[in-house]
């Protein structure tokens, strides 16, 4: 680790990587080279995964991706799929060749969602095993994109659904919020948080097992002062990695003086 | 065209480019020259034409602004100047220098409008002529900047001038959106859809001579789903070309087997 | 300065860089270093000081954070630490020790604030004294970072606070809005300005000494409309740089004419 500027302020310490609690996991739509090398010269330490996210990466250039991937692995960063590749590649019965090329590209974490599919909970478990055997860490979600369906899965039924991810071997289990962070999971239409839906979530599956995608600096704010600072945190936007860092060390107003 | 990322996964087919229906049209409102660098090599396959956004460029240095429609010309991409930045020179008397500068620095397309300005009809349709023989691509925007002002133009109207201009030689016609989408032409004041509206325009202009601007996912995802996944598309954020480019072939939540 | 594209359009003159009004200060929230080239090389001339946003760069590579502060510099840019930084470090008792590191770093200017502790007027403008004799160009800023508490806040006290930095020898008092503009200061929750804050506090500051944090389009449009197109603003995104001159120099739809 490099020394940083104003070393002289005393900041909070975190856990660092490879880490099991406090990860950060960053949504790349599409992110250009330069962009990436930019975000890696600054923030690399604060980001445990890259989510190449939904269907994004599939538009774009084998070559780029590849480059790209190996850099954000050079950066001892996990890379992921996002989750809305895997369902389409589930619907098209070609998970095996799916997976296979992830190996080759580099991803060294998958992505296993439902949010657009329906799979039952023994085929879930089965992927995720396979996973886990080709050596990928496996992050599961739990929700639906559409925000009516979604509307309808239980508390209950999320935490039961997470335990059999666990259990087949997910490292965590990601809660669904999308790149808005709005009307769906644990935000109303507004974004603000479900406070009693976390609390709920939380001691039903454990803190250190559940990722918040969580979008907006509110809900970032509200999960570090009502959970811990290490909660783990999703779809993050580039641009908003040092951002959250600074919230989880009281580098910010917002949490200044109260972590 | 290079191979792609994760070719396994079949996607819904589009016109290629060049082509004369579903373009996206992006708005550059001062974009770097690395960050055009970036985007050019993850996106340029999926953008039509590139617009100096109103009158950011006027303010740019001269080699700065030469060397970035260069870089997106060789990359088969139509660069236009802003509606704003015409109008100013109408406004100057200078309109011949204008095109003629325009011209010379590379433009290979213009936007006439008269979003802030009043001009006659005729005198309309004698400076798209006028531009068409100078060789470019003429794209004119039908609305006003002011909320007001454009609350007060008629659907009959629009297409009344829609007509007209298409009949002097535009290619396309777009529909004033801003950068904000909100408040403006076919957007409410929260920026969602006016779905008579658009369907009125749409039977009126014909599907593939209108170019709505639809700065927000929601307002892409459903002129997408209502329209078609080939309508044409305006004032796209760079950051946004690959996410658009999702919704059109299906690789999002939000279109995924909704085409 | 070098040649502009489009030349024959013209533009309402601004005074010129160095300037002492119309500043516009850009928020740097963890910029990387080609963003920072392709920033310079796009929009330096339009931008007077650059601050690294509250605690952001306490996270940041110090070689990293040397190098972009060098950048700026070159570019006739003044370069501030965040607020936030410095009342950690006066919490911490740490004050001359983290001024005397600025310094060595490279920044041109402070930032004195007490948006999240409180330091008495003396001590403050003691503190004001002191870096200006170090050779700093001293901004300080007015305002709470908690809404309730800002709220609190009459005008006649941020009248006198501003005053007592001014006679101290504070280049200018900034009005707090922090990065959202939302719901402090002189805007309210939907981010719309408060006129009649506006007016007293520039009657009783003077407009010259005053800068007001104005993230969005609208604040920036606002106050350029009402008070002057050489208002003094702040907390401007990167990207909007170039956007925020246009609405100064008549350049886009929101002002053209109507300066």
């Amino acid at each position: 680790m490099k020394a940083k500027a104003f070393e002289m302020i005393d900041i909070a310490n975190r856990t660092e990587k490879p880490r099991d609690i406090g990860l950060t996991m960053v949504l790349d739509k599409g992110l250009g080279y330069r962009a990436a090398q930019d975000l890696m010269e600054y923030a690399s330490e604060y980001i445990d995964i890259i989510k190449l996210g939904w269907g994004t990466h599939r538009l774009c250039s084998e070559e780029e991706v590849r480059r790209k991937i190996q850099l954000y692995t050079d950066n001892s960063i996990l890379v992921s799929n996002g989750g809305t590749l895997f369902e389409i590649a589930y619907l098209q019965r070609k998970i095996d060749e799916f997976f296979e090329y992830a190996h080759q590209i580099g991803l060294s974490s998958v992505e296993i969602s439902d949010g657009s599919i329906r799979i039952s909970r023994e085929e879930r478990s089965e992927i995720i095993r396979k996973c886990k055997n080709m050596g990928f860490e496996v992050f599961t979600e739990v929700g639906k994109k559409d925000p009516l369906e979604d509307a309808r899965l239980t508390i209950d039924y999320r935490i039961k659904e997470a335990k059999s991810d666990l259990d087949a071997g997910a490292t965590k289990v990601i809660v669904e919020a999308r790149e808005s962070g709005k009307g769906i999971g644990v935000y109303d239409k507004e974004g603000k948080v479900k406070e009693d839906m976390v609390k709920k979530l939380t001691a039903g599956i454990g803190l250190k097992n559940i990722m918040f995608e969580a979008p907006e600096k509110s809900q970032q704010a509200y999960l570090i002062l009502n959970l811990s600072p290490e909660v783990n945190l999703g779809n993050i936007k580039p641009e908003d990695v040092i951002p959250l860092e600074t919230l989880r060390r009281g580098l910010r107003g917002d949490t200044l003086g109260k972590l």
